[in-house]
């Protein structure tokens, strides 16, 4: 009578299954206001169920207001259920990819090589270290990180960079995106210009533009930053901070140097605003120590925001940023409402990382690999390429970023290489104003083995000089 | 004759100490541009360190461009170092804390029982989905979250509470907090008003506040949003979405009678709207199965948004949306900009207690337990006060709203009983509009345990009765 078919060995309850019809019945106008049901025993007779079932269900539709019974009358249909079109299916999302044909070699930049992660390693601090997590750390333990965690970084902070940082001014984020993200809020960038350095990480950029504020592209050369290049004008003329790789400039690879150093402390001074510090791999140093932060210079001016992504494993998110102290209690608020703080166990298993000294060897075991790799790109670069080329930048980081004269590396080009299998970024994608790096290709080379890399670098010689380029 | 004075045993290598002082000494002018240093022969005399230490400690200081030298000539301090105001002193943030006295009940809600999680089986199983995590995983994959969690998130919808969301449709977050960051940004409620029911959860309100919305209340009564008071206007109207909590509206308790529900879908289609379905306890009913989502209504007009931080534990920060297919392209875009993505050991972890039903068991043991907890909480209170209470909304969730006719419970009642050792919270708290629900009280139980309970609320009347009113 009621038109139900049940599925007797589904996942879903006979009560639940029962109650959805109904109310699908309901809604759809199919069962009209004010209409009795029948009763629960004449329920369980028509659907051949237990009494019981056919209560539950009633029991489920009468809580959530569907149906009205009083003692002595029949169940009846609720007043006011009915819409007005049918609930649309929700159509699956297609995805119109067309296959890439398959990658060959792989020179994307940012990859920290994880088939040389000690996973098992971390493993067993992350279980020893969740163990030994205190019940409360289960529950909400706030927007700061954990405290022997923020101890941690400092200190190595100190050992590393040479940066005296405050534990109590280091507070953990999911990573350098989400420091970015909550830091535009901060400095309330909305309408506001950042100056930022051109060519620039594009990921970076887009975090600044999805909070509203307006990109003011500065150029950089072999040496970072062209601080000459800074707006002149008074305190509060526009921009609301500066975005700086200065220890490794993305993409470039340019070290900022001192006298530009203090300039740049200078400006932010004289215009009363940030810097924002941005030091996303500056580990993988491969001709001496790691280069001092400009957080140095000035610790009331310079937001310095890390990451372990590099070092570690992308997905560990886990980054920080060393705040001046009159930024504390706003970033705490804004943490709170963007998503209260990170998970306990990561944050405990990292603590212990630094504390042995295990991060220490693994960044040392790392950069000297890196630094093997780099050597065998150039190695493998010269032996195809003869002269035709240059690098940029210092010894340092994951990527290459190399000039070959009189080229026009485009989208066109990276396309067309994609479908021989290789993967690779011209500078031009980082560029803001365009046409100024045309002549320069990003090589990935950290999470490549040497065979990659030379069967690599081959089959890009060989691709170029097909493109009937002067090569 | 430099003046450095170097620590032989601390954390920082000579070298770098050397660095640091004599960059001190060129921002601060102590050192003139182009005053010439020592060699590294004669520094390595005065300092009684090694050659090599000085080499080192000069190469650093050259390749950050605070030194100059060339082959032949002595080494030279570089121009444009000086900073015009020595580095000031990060001060440290003092927070002027005077000491509460000591709690003796904690009636604060939305607290789980962390007593009471298996955390042996949760780290263990964490470990086992760490350990078979695929190497890829440890990099960067996708702002949706990991495909096994979100399909098996589909399942445990659909087996409690009844939704068949297609796991595409299902987006992992960081908790339910970013969710609604998240669709803020997605909605661009900024300047827009949302319909947000009156009283309402402080945080959610203060997480769309923050991200430039306009709030506007709505009547809650017995039964939730009194949907009647939803405002007239045609398409456009105003309101960028609705933000409800019908399954259990926080904090009064009440279950969204199918009519209202209705008549909220309807009111969405009309102004085109979106409807902010926030289950965020539903799965603690006592008295039958959880409450169907509005979102089975039209999964095109509502985004639900659920977490696991009561089922399981606040520090686990993983919660979800059930987004129309319309939105995901944008989700994928804002989530990305914003932290990236969660880390993958939880969500692995996650995922296999859900497959293999360990959280449904899980909610069972925690339903009943709780259930026995509001027993004994309504039986101390019917033993302590008598009559002069009722109790509000659905048997369900963590905590209950207690009306006390004729009382009028402020911040300053809060405070005193503070002092006492009892920390609650009026429903005032949470009151947008406030007069309305100045005689409800808000007790959490679901961390306490029986005697806490017991004698939680003897304290609490024996405090009432001394505030001299009439009970």
């Amino acid at each position: 009578m009621l038109g139900i078919r049940l599925q007797r060995h589904g996942e879903t309850t006979l009560a639940r299954q029962i109650y959805q019809r109904l109310r699908e019945q309901m809604t759809e106008g199919r069962l009209r206001p004010g209409e009795a049901l029948p009763s629960t025993r004449e329920l369980s007779r028509q659907l051949a169920i237990s009494r019981n079932t056919a209560c539950e269900a009633y029991e489920m539709l009468q809580v959530e207001g569907f149906i009205e019974s009083r003692p002595g009358a029949p169940t009846r249909v609720a007043d006011g259920l009915l819409l007005d079109k049918p609930v649309s299916t929700v159509e699956r999302s297609e995805q119109a990819t067309c296959p890439a044909p398959p990658l060959l070699v792989d020179f994307r930049t940012g990859q920290p090589d994880l088939r040389r992660f000690p996973v098992h390693l971390w493993l067993q601090l992350m279980r020893q270290a969740a163990e030994a997590l205190p019940r409360e750390q289960w529950g909400y333990t706030g927007p700061e990180g954990l405290p022997g965690l923020r101890q941690e970084i400092a200190a190595w902070l100190g050992r590393s960079r040479g940066l005296g940082a405050d534990p109590q001014n280091i507070f953990i984020t999911a990573g350098a995106t989400q420091a970015l993200h909550l830091i535009a809020d901060l400095l309330s960038v909305e309408g506001r210009e950042i100056l930022v350095e051109d060519p620039c990480h594009n990921g970076m950029l887009h975090v600044l533009q999805a909070r509203g504020c307006q990109i003011r592209p500065l150029p950089v050369d072999e040496q970072g930053l062209q601080t000459e290049r800074l707006p002149g004008g008074g305190v509060g003329a526009g921009a609301g901070a500066v975005y700086v790789t200065p220890s490794h400039q993305f993409p470039l690879g340019g070290i900022l140097p001192a006298s530009r150093r203090a300039a740049l402390v200078r400006h932010a001074r004289e215009q009363d605003l940030y810097l924002l510090e941005d030091d996303y791999d500056s580990e993988f140093r491969y001709s001496g120590a790691p280069v001092a932060p400009l957080c140095l210079m000035d610790a009331q001016r310079v937001i310095y925001i890390g990451t372990f992504s590099k070092i570690l494993f992308p997905a560990l998110r886990i980054g920080y940023v060393v705040l001046p102290p009159q930024l504390h209690e706003q970033w705490r608020r804004l943490r709170t409402h963007a998503d209260v703080q990170n998970p306990p166990f990561e944050q405990a298993a990292l603590a212990e990382y630094l504390r042995t000294r295990k991060l220490d060897r693994h960044v040392q075991r790392m950069r000297r690999l890196y630094g093997q790799r780099r050597q065998l790109l150039l190695q493998a670069l010269a032996e195809n390429f003869g002269r035709a080329w240059r690098p940029w930048g210092d010894a340092a980081g994951l990527h290459l970023a190399l000039e070959f004269p009189g080229w026009n590396f485009d989208r066109s080009f990276a396309e067309s290489a994609r479908e021989q299998g290789i993967r690779l970024a011209p500078v031009e994608y980082y560029s803001i104003r365009k046409g100024s790096h045309a002549d320069k290709l990003l090589l990935g080379y950290g999470h490549l083995e040497a065979e990659e890399i030379r069967e690599g670098i081959r089959l890009l010689h060989g691709f170029m000089q097909e493109k009937g380029h002067k090569v």
